[in-house]
């Protein structure tokens, strides 16, 4: 259904106080806006809320309106701090009961008489939603509307992340080229402004970093979902590198 | 100024294409949380937007209203996507110019014949702000209104929150205390939501994790401004898991 015309956008929505708090580092932010950008869906926004159900219905509900896809992150596992589902399922505005079909899921990896309570939850899954299998541990997430619910552990999230990528709608692939300035930013600024002027198809970003010799350096990324226009941008951008080591 | 009965609350807003775009692997945000909570700052949320001043003046927007602090990172350098400042100027309705002592800063580091007009974009500084020195490299944050302009390099942004720290108002510091749990989470679910229900003034997190022995293990974190609270639920935390062994 990839429609070459209309880019496909995403939100992450990471939900956790404890990447508010800092004792535990994201690790799934950079891999699934890494990921989602190699198939042709751009992730335009990021944001990380804390495990409180009227946060986190706020921003499923500003996400869902605004992008194609919401995937978020954590707060589906057997605790009391794991109010995920029940928080998709109320911006949504449906029922969630345990689903059979999650259970039986669990009782793959879990004995009937380990089959707790607070083991169930993982089975709670908003009305209408399909499953997302977790080959990890067997616990699933879920797919609602354009809401992707998965496991905030990376292994068990990235594995997911496979699962439901095959059936998401693409669209063009965004292209990059990157082209070491051997400058300073600041010496670049003014004639790559330029060229971003005359070549509005692409976007183009500046990088600086400390090169292998100590000295500052730069890398611009050209991106652009034409081949062409990639091309002819990467080409200015390459020529006027070209004449700043001339003046050197 | 620190009142004990008001929390002080902070918002982290990350500004970058290359963090959306997977390129480049945030490293702040978690930096920023640690730290923030550490001097009594809570972190309430966190968002990432593009180089595209609708989204930096929206989100500047809404957080500024919502939050004690907000601190952004990145897109302050010369280049024609470092749009940060003429962004923030714009959410707060003020003028925008080169500033004279953000110059004066650059001029410690850059001589007067490299400072072009891209380096001189380093120097816009919204009107009414406060400079925040960056000693690595000098180009200046800034604070204004209860915003702080951060750069998106670590080592300077790292520098720039040492700067800007003993000017914060902070709240009293949120104390944590860890119990490992030695069982599997789904096995302390339902005592420990019991227990969370019991302590409605800590709040409780359960973080599964593979332990050195291989087996699956939980780590329960307790967290709460009151020591004396705080010990009370850790007690009772204590005592769950001190059952749980005991029916092994």
């Amino acid at each position: 259904m990839a429609d070459a015309a209309e880019p496909v956008s995403a939100a992450v929505l990471v939900i956790g106080d404890e990447i508010l708090s800092g004792r535990t580092k994201d690790r799934n932010i950079g891999y699934i806006a890494e990921y989602l950008t190699a198939i042709g869906v751009d992730v335009r926004e990021v944001r990380v809320v804390p495990d409180i159900e009227d946060e986190i219905v706020g921003a499923v509900n500003a996400l869902r309106a605004r992008y194609t896809y919401v995937f978020t992150t954590g707060g589906i596992g057997p605790t009391h701090d794991d109010i995920t589902a029940d928080s998709v399922a109320k911006a949504f505005g449906v029922p969630i009961d345990v689903d059979p079909r999650a259970r039986a899921m669990l009782l793959e990896y879990i004995k009937l008489e380990d089959l707790n309570e607070a083991r169930l939850r993982m089975a709670r899954i908003p009305q209408g939603a399909d499953l997302v299998e977790n080959p990890v541990s067997k616990a699933p997430g879920f797919w609602i509307g354009n809401v992707i619910v998965m496991a905030g552990v990376p292994t068990i999230m990235q594995a997911m992340l496979d699962q439901v990528a095959p059936k998401l709608r693409t669209g063009v692939r965004m292209l990059s080229q990157t082209v070491r300035a051997d400058a300073r930013e600041g010496d670049v600024g003014g004639p790559l402004g330029a060229i971003a002027l005359a070549h509005p198809e692409v976007s183009i970003g500046s990088y600086p970093f400390m090169a292998e010799d100590g000295r500052p350096n730069t890398n611009l990324v050209v991106r652009g979902r034409d081949p062409e226009r990639l091309a002819a941008a990467v080409a200015a951008v390459e020529a006027m590198v070209a004449a700043l080591a001339q003046r050197k």
